[in-house]
C-alpha cells in the first residue's frame, strides 16, 4: 500500500551524472531505508530496485508495503522491480538482502564485477571482505584489491547494528589507551528485526532477553575485526574480549547499551571523555555527504543518551555517548546509543560507498 | 538539563531585519515547540523568552528542561528568561502560557499594544478575538480592528489541537455542501497534556476515555465559531451540532479521530473526496513560510492515516484524511489526523502570525 | 517453548466424572485461552487437543508456543495433539479454529453428532445456529433442535469480541426502551488479532484505524441477530441501525468503545443507568461457574472504564460501562469495555457450554 | 476516585483474632499494594490507614486514587485515614512511606514500641536494622533484640526492588561457591517510581539510562549487607564487588536484569543451575502464607524470563532466572526477574512480618 500524496506527484528533476545504483532486497525494511536515504543523494541515483520473484515485474510502489515516516519518493515508486539474479545496469549495488539469500546473491554479483555494499551478515567475517566503518578502519579497504583479483568485483560490509554503536564508542579508547575487556548489555529497538520481526503481543509491556540469529556472538566478534588490522594479506583481530547480553525493548528505533571497559593503559575519566569528544576520521576530513560532523556526541546530562531524544542527531549518523564514570570492577562505564536502521544499517552502507567513491574505488 | 552538542556551539548568523518576537510560557511544552519552530524562521527572530518567576533570571538553557527530539538551538539557550508581566521589547508575542495564567497576562500585553498570538484557550471564545485558521476564516481577522479600538493591541488565537484536525476536515464540506451534524471520537496523543501531563503508569497498555479541562466541550463549540462568520460586529456560529467523545491513547504525537457527518446538500463520496483534495486557502496563495502546499492530504490506503506514519507530512502542518465512506446513520464517515503540537498548537500560531504580517497587521 | 516450573510437575487430581472435552485449534491464541480457562473447570475436563497436521503427534507442551501470563497446566502439556478431522472421543468440542478452516471442520464434527461450541465467525450468521450470549438470548438455543434434526450434532457460536461488549451494553437498553440507532467507535487490543497478528513496528506509538476480516461489518450485523428473536423457525433481526468505526490501539487486552445511542422510548440518563446496573440473566440465576455475578458493571468515575484497570473484573467475564451522559445528536453516550480474549472469546464459549449443560442439551 | 462495584458492597466477614495492622503511607503506590495484598490475609487484619495531613480525616476510599488492577476492598475503603504521627492502636505497622518522611516517622513509631516493617530505604543500612530476605538471612533478625533494648520497638526493612531480584539470584551461588564480582544491568519497570514518577512523554518509545535516588549505589551496597553476617553485635558485609548500571524501560511491572558473576570456587553451569533450582529457605519450611513454594524458578527456554510473562509466578513472590551460560570475562551470565511491587516491595514486607510472627517476635 502506497500512501499517495499530491505534492509528490511530479518526479523530482534527476541529475543524470550521478552514479546509477541498484538496491537489492529493496522491498524489505533495510531496502526501504536505502530508498529513503538515497533520494536526493548528491553522488548516487537510484536506478534499479531488485527483490524476490514475488515482487518482480511490479512497480516498486505496488510491490513495497512502505512503512517509513516519510512519503515514498515518486521516482522510486515508478521503478519496475527486477528479480534477484537478473542482469543489472548498475555497477554499484546496495544490499539489504535477508541473510537467507544474501550469501550467494552477493557473491554472484561481485563475481560479475559489481561493487556490492552490503548490510547483510553473511560475508562480514570473510577474510578479504572489509567490515568497514569509515571513521575507524578505512585502511581495511586495501582488502578490496585482493578480492578484485579473485573475482573482478567485490563486497564491502558494514557491521551489525549494535556493533556499530559499540565499535564507535570503543574506537577512541582503543586508539588512545587500548581496550582489554568489554562487558556490554544492549537494549535493542524492534526495527532491528524488520517490520514483522517482533509481534506486538510479544513486546508490549515487556522486554525479551534474547535476540536470535547469533546476535550476542556477532557483538562479541565483529568489533575485534573492525578494531583490528589488515596486515596486507589478512585481517588480524584486535586482542580484546567482549561479553554481550542482548535484550529487545519496546522502542521503535535506536539501540541503547550499557558498557563496562577495562583499558590497557591508565586513563582518567576526563582523558577518556576528551578522546571521545575529539574523535574524528576520514569521512569528516573528506566531508563525505553522509558523514556526521562529529561521529561521537558526548552528552553530559546524567540521564542521556535516550533513544527517542538522541537517535536522530546528525540525521541519525552520529553515535551518542553519556554517563562516563568509573567501574568498580573494570575501569570505566558508559552508555552508548546508535540509530540502528540509519547509522547501524542503510546509512552505514551509503557512507561506505561514499568512501569508496572518494578513494576512486568505484 | 540541556543536551549540549559541539556542533551547536557557535551561534547561527542572525539577520537583524527579522521581526523580534517573544515567547510567553517559553519553558513549557508548547513554548519549547515555539522555540524549535522559530529557529531559522525567515520573518521572525526569537528575541525574548518569558516564563514564571521560578525561571526568571536564568538562561533559557538552564531554565528549560528541553524535551524535544532536536537539539536546543544555541541562540535560544543563551537568552535570559524574563518574568511574565515584565516590559518587553518585542511587539509580537507568541503565547504558550498555561490557561491558569494566560487569561490575565494576554489581556495585559494586548492592552499594552502588543499583538499576542496565543495557543491558550482562555480568549478563544471572546467575541472580538479571532479563532483563526488561515485556510478557513482569514476574514475573521477583521475582528482585530475592533479589539484595537478598545485596547491598542490585540489577541489572535488558534483552536484546540483536536479542533484543528476536525475543523480542517470539515471546512471543505461546510463550504461545498453545508454540515449539519458531526459525531467525533478522538484518540489523542499524550503530548497534548504537556510533558508531565500523563503518567506512564496511567497510559501504558491502556486507553483513558476522558480528558480534563473541558476537552469535549471545546470540540463541540470551537468549530462552530471557526466555520461561522464575522458579521462586522460579532461572531455568528455555524449552525451545526457536534457530539464529541475523547480518549487519551499511548501515542507520542498526533491526534486521530473518527468522524461521521450529516451534510445539508446531497453529495456523493466522490464529490466529498474531490472537495477535500482540492481544499486550499490564503496561506497557499500567499505562499506563507509555514503554509503546507496542501492543507489536507487525502490518503486512499484503507488503513490510513496513522499517527506515527502521517503526522509529519509537510513538517507537521498538513492534516491527513482517509477512509471516506458512507455512514448508515449520518451521511459519511472518515478518519482525520493532526499533529497536535505543530499544526494543532505552535505551528498554527506561527502561521497565524505570518498571515497577520502578510496582511500588514503587525 | 514451554516454560517449565517445578511446582507444576505433578498432575492435578482429575475428577473422572467431569465431561471430557476437546479443543479445536488448541495451539492458537484462542485455543491457549481455552486450555488456560478449562484448567480446574468443575464440569468440563480437557481430554483432547486438536490442531493442524504440523502439530499432530507432538505433545501439546511441545507443539504450543505458550504465551499466556500463567504457566501451561501440566496435564495439558502432556496430551498428544490430534489432527483436525480425526475421530475424537469427546462429544463436546470448543473451537478456536482460524476462520480459514473453521467452516468446514465445524460442520464436519457437528454432522458426526458433536456439540461444537465455536468462537469462529464462519457459522455465526447461519440461520439455525444460535449466536449466543446467555444473559441476553438464551431462548435462541431453541434453534439447536432444528440443527440436530438435520445433522445430529450442532454448532453454537459466540459473537465477535467487540460485539460482545457492544451487545452487552445495549441489551438492557433494548429490553427497557428499544434501541433505534447506534454509533460506535472501537479501540481494540492487539490480542484480538492473535499472537503474530499485529507487528510491533506497526502499532508502537501508533493507532491503526482499520481492522481486516470485515470487522466493522460484523459489529454492524451481529448485534442485530443477538438482540433479535428466534421465532421458532428462523432468526429475526432487531430493527436497529449500527454504524461502526474500528481502530487498533497499543493495548494488550481489552476492547474499549465509545457509543452513542438513539432509543425508541423516552428515558432519562438515570433510567438508563438503573437498567444497566440491574441487568442480569439466566447465567446469574443458574449460578453457572463462569457467570459473573454482575454481567455489567457501571463505574461512576469520570475516566473509566479503562482497559488495564477494568478488563479483569470478575475474572474477565464482566463488561464495564461508564461515562453515561446525553448526546447532542442521538440520545445518550457511554463508554464500554470487554476483555476480548476472555468474555469476548474463550470465556464466552465456555459460558455457552455451561448453559447447554444446565439445560440438558449436552 | 474510587471505582465502585456492587459486588463489593457488603463487607467481608472479618475474623477478629487476626493481628490488627496499620499501613503508613497508605495512599501511595506501595501503600495501595499493602492494602491489596493484606485483604484476606490469614494472620493480619488491616485496622488502620495512615497518610499525610492532606488525607487525614477522609475515608480511605475518598483519599486514595486507587490505581491497581483489582477493585479497592470495601473494608479498606471505609476506614478513616489517620494522620502520620497519630497514636495508633495497632502494634504492627507496614510502612510504604516516602523516603522524605520515612526516616523520622519510622524511628518515632519504633520508639513507641511498635514493630515497623518498612519498605523505605531510610533505615536499611542502619547497623542494628535487619535488611531482611527471609529465604536468605533470617538470622539477621537477631539484630532486632539489640534494637529493642535501645528503643522498645524495632524496624525491619526489605531491600530495594532491584536488589531483591539480584540478591535472590546470587544467594544460592554465594552459599555454594562464593561470589566475588558481579556486573549487573537493570531494566526497571515504571511502577518502581510510583504512580506519577515517570511521565509517559519521557518513556514511551524510549529507555532512560538513569534512575534517581541513588539507585545504582543501593544495588552495589545492599546485597553485601543481605548476603553478609550478623555477628551478634553488628552487620558484616559479604566481601563481593558489584557494578550496577540501571535503566528505566516502558514496562508496567517487573524489573529484569542481566548479570555476570565471578565465583570464588569452581563450578560448572550445571552446578550453578542445580544450586538455583534447589534453593529454599525458612519461609518454605515454615509454610508462611506469602512464601512461594519455590523462591527461585529457573526457566530453560532461551528467551526467558520476560516481565509480562513471568512476573506473576507464585502470585508475584517468586524470582525467575534464565539464560544461565558462561561469561567470557567473568565466570557465568544469567538473567533475573523480580516483580518489583510485590516481591520487591509490599509482598516482601508482608513476608518479613510473617517470619517475625512465626518466630514469636511480634
Amino acid at each position: 500500500m502506497t500512501a499517495t500524496l499530491p505534492v509528490e506527484m511530479k518526479p523530482a528533476s534527476v541529475s543524470t551524472d550521478r552514479i546509477p545504483v541498484a538496491v537489492l532486497g529493496a522491498t524489505g525494511s533495510v531496502g526501504q531505508r536505502f530508498i529513503q536515504l538515497l533520494e536526493n543523494h548528491p553522488w548516487f541515483r537510484l536506478h534499479e530496485v531488485v527483490a524476490s520473484e514475488r515482487s518482480a515485474g511490479k512497480s516498486y510502489g505496488e510491490a513495497a508495503d512502505w512503512r517509513l515516516e516519510s512519503v515514498l519518493p515518486y521516482a522510486a515508486s515508478t521503478l519496475v522491480v527486477k528479480e534477484l539474479g537478473a542482469e543489472l545496469e548498475s555497477r554499484l549495488l546496495f544490499s539489504g538482502l535477508d541473510s537467507s539469500v544474501a550469501g550467494e546473491a552477493e557473491d554472484d554479483y561481485a563475481n560479475r564485477g559489481c561493487a556490492v555494499i552490503s548490510n547483510s551478515r553473511n560475508h562480514r567475517m570473510d577474510d578479504d571482505v572489509p567490515l568497514l566503518i569509515p571513521e575507524i578502519n578505512p585502511d581495511h579497504l586495501d582488502a578490496v584489491e585482493k578480492q578484485r583479483q579473485r573475482r573482478g568485483g567485490y563486497i564491502v560490509t558494514n557491521p551489525n547494528c549494535s556493533v556499530m554503536g559499540l565499535a564507535m564508542a570503543l574506537a577512541p579508547l582503543e586508539r588512545a589507551f587500548g581496550v582489554e575487556k568489554v562487558q556490554v548489555t544492549t537494549m535493542q529497538a524492534i526495527s532491528g528485526a524488520g517490520y514483522a520481526g517482533v509481534a506486538s503481543y510479544a513486546i508490549l509491556d515487556n522486554v525479551i532477553p534474547f535476540i536470535g540469529g547469533g546476535e550476542e556472538d556477532k557483538i562479541e566478534k565483529e568489533p575485534r575485526k573492525i578494531l583490528g588490522k589488515w596486515d596486507g594479506t589478512r585481517h588480524v583481530d584486535a586482542p580484546m574480549t567482549i561479553s554481550a547480553q542482548v535484550n529487545r525493548v519496546p522502542v521503535i528505533d535506536g539501540h541503547l547499551m550499557t558498557i563496562s571497559v577495562k583499558l590497557r593503559a591508565n586513563a582518567s575519566i576526563e582523558d577518556v571523555r576528551v578522546a571521545i569528544e575529539s574523535f574524528s576520521g576520514e569521512p569528516q576530513e573528506l566531508g563525505l555527504p553522509f558523514a556526521p560532523k562529529h561521529p561521537l556526541h558526548y552528552i553530559s546530562d546524567p540521564d542521556r543518551p535516550q533513544p527517542r531524544l538522541d537517535r536522530d542527531r546528525e540525521r541519525g549518523m552520529a553515535v551518542t555517548v553519556g554517563r562516563l564514570r568509573p567501574c568498580p570492577i573494570l575501569d570505566l562505564r558508559m552508555v552508548a546509543l546508535v540509530h540502528n536502521t540509519i547509522r547501524g544499517a542503510a546509512g552505514a552502507a551509503i557512507l561506505n560507498a561514499e568512501l569508496l567513491k572518494a578513494r576512486g574505488l568505484l
